[in-house]
């Protein structure tokens, strides 16, 4: 199983696949290819998450920061719950690989 | 923060540094220069523990498998609880780094 092969394509949409379920945790592979958030869409979740960049780059903003944050492969945030959030712009050039660990 | 960049020095020992700790969930980056587990020993766990391969090459043995597997990166795995295993080999040349999620 790997992550990074064989990638689904996120032409059209971005592409989710769940890789773990347990209580109080999932985890999940994300690929986008140039999806951003519309504007003034912001997530503002339950859960904390963990996330890791592993192929890509992605911008990723807070409302409580000025300047977006530029994610490259090895980056990664723990994103506190209720702490607004958006993405700002992946890449259209080549996939974009998110690990996402949603925690209490 | 970055996992891949500035790598800290493995050539004595692994590197392990410690991502977020909360309850029931332990996640940890572990830089490997050539180590392994000693012959005949086995990891042998009270938490589940997932595992992805960041970067250079490993391999990852099961008591209950007779071929070890060969992970690069991309892999993951999901160990369940006292499923035995051992690392049998890690990349002399070049940093493996790994992501591991110890989880209840």
């Amino acid at each position: 199983m790997n992550l990074l092969f064989r990638l689904p394509d996120a032409r059209a949409t971005e592409q989710v696949d769940r890789l773990l379920t347990r209580p109080g945790l999932r985890i999940e592979r994300i690929v986008s290819l140039g999806q951003a958030n519309p504007p003034d869409f912001w997530y503002d979740q339950a859960e904390a998450e963990f996330v890791l960049l592993l192929a890509g780059a992605a911008k990723l903003r807070f409302t409580d920061e000025r300047v977006a944050h530029l994610l490259r492969p090895g980056d990664w945030l723990d994103i506190a719950p209720h702490r607004r959030h958006r993405v700002d712009w992946t890449d259209a050039a080549t996939p974009t690989v998110w690990l996402a660990l949603f925690h209490r």
